[in-house]
């Protein structure tokens, strides 16, 4: 999994079924230090994040199996909001 | 999953079984600003996509799902149009 | 997906059940205007390809699924071969 | 699979359901000499593993294998606690 | 799937159920001329190879699949012992 914000939204009215009514959240990945890694990502949303909120990111075909339905083309979510981080620094 | 612009097309008349009949697109994948990432992708799409359309692409096995049978060989597939996107300045 | 060309082919006579008869094929994954992209990668192909031609390749555990046994270590195909892109300048 | 050092850990209490109970690790993936590849990824872990351990790291859909019910959304676990290590100097 | 080298070998007593056996390598991807890409992985081995071998790799939840039991958290397997490569210059 990976450590992300919460960076924005996006709305597709037009979309492949079993994906209506999801909500997709803009993620900026980011070291355990906050300093942004990669390019923004799309994940799907049934936790209840909201802008700002650090997440846990589940990327690739795991993502599937949030949905009860698990035959669904979604390959990035929001698995839980952070309540805190220890690292050492190394 | 990423989101993306349909920069064109490709055709592939032999190809394996469970393929025909679906449309190829080329997508380059971009940040929210529109500046690109990485290079471009080819992406299945049933949602009827068109070139200069911004979409929300899902990579990996994840894709085959968009199929109504799953067992095919697809890595990637449009999910959706952009409607709009809505994203924090950091 | 992701476009390449065949640049060689490479042999294993010692391999792992269900790969028996597969040929596999060095692929130099490309942009739509020909320039390499990574480094190049090693496809199962069962469509046909020979040196030199354009092919698209699917990679990941959806690779599989060309195969009438999904159940192979397979992750990364030729799906088909090339006849035509039409890509827009950016 | 991957080497890594577990440095750190995460806490999420409104997390996705199945996760319930997992130990969330922060391992930096590394090289056989201990230099540090790519940005800390974000592991589960039932193998028991503490700060400062050497542990093999399963990333992808096949992480999802650890748990006795296997529709989870899990893209990395630790597989193991590492004992001893012998490369080749190339 | 990807050209490599058998660099060396890694152990771990306490390890996930169903990988109790398995032999386990550090493999050296590298291009068909031998220059290395990307740091060294760790790939699972029932082939039988050894160090300094040409090896094929295939990696994601595809490797799975080499098991009998494909329900284990594997994501990289040697598939084969490489006899020859014959590659173009390009």
């Amino acid at each position: 999994m990976r450590l992300g914000t919460v960076i924005g939204n996006i709305w597709a009215t037009r979309k492949e079924e079993g994906l209506t009514g999801l909500k997709f959240l803009f993620v900026q990945l980011e070291n355990p230090d906050g300093t942004a890694v990669d390019s923004p990502i799309i994940a799907a949303d049934r936790v209840g994040a909201g802008l700002g909120d650090k997440v846990m990111i589940t990327n690739g075909s795991a993502a599937r199996f949030v949905m009860d339905d698990h035959d669904v083309p979604l390959d990035s979510v929001v698995i839980g909001i952070v309540d805190s981080i220890d690292v050492e620094k190394r």
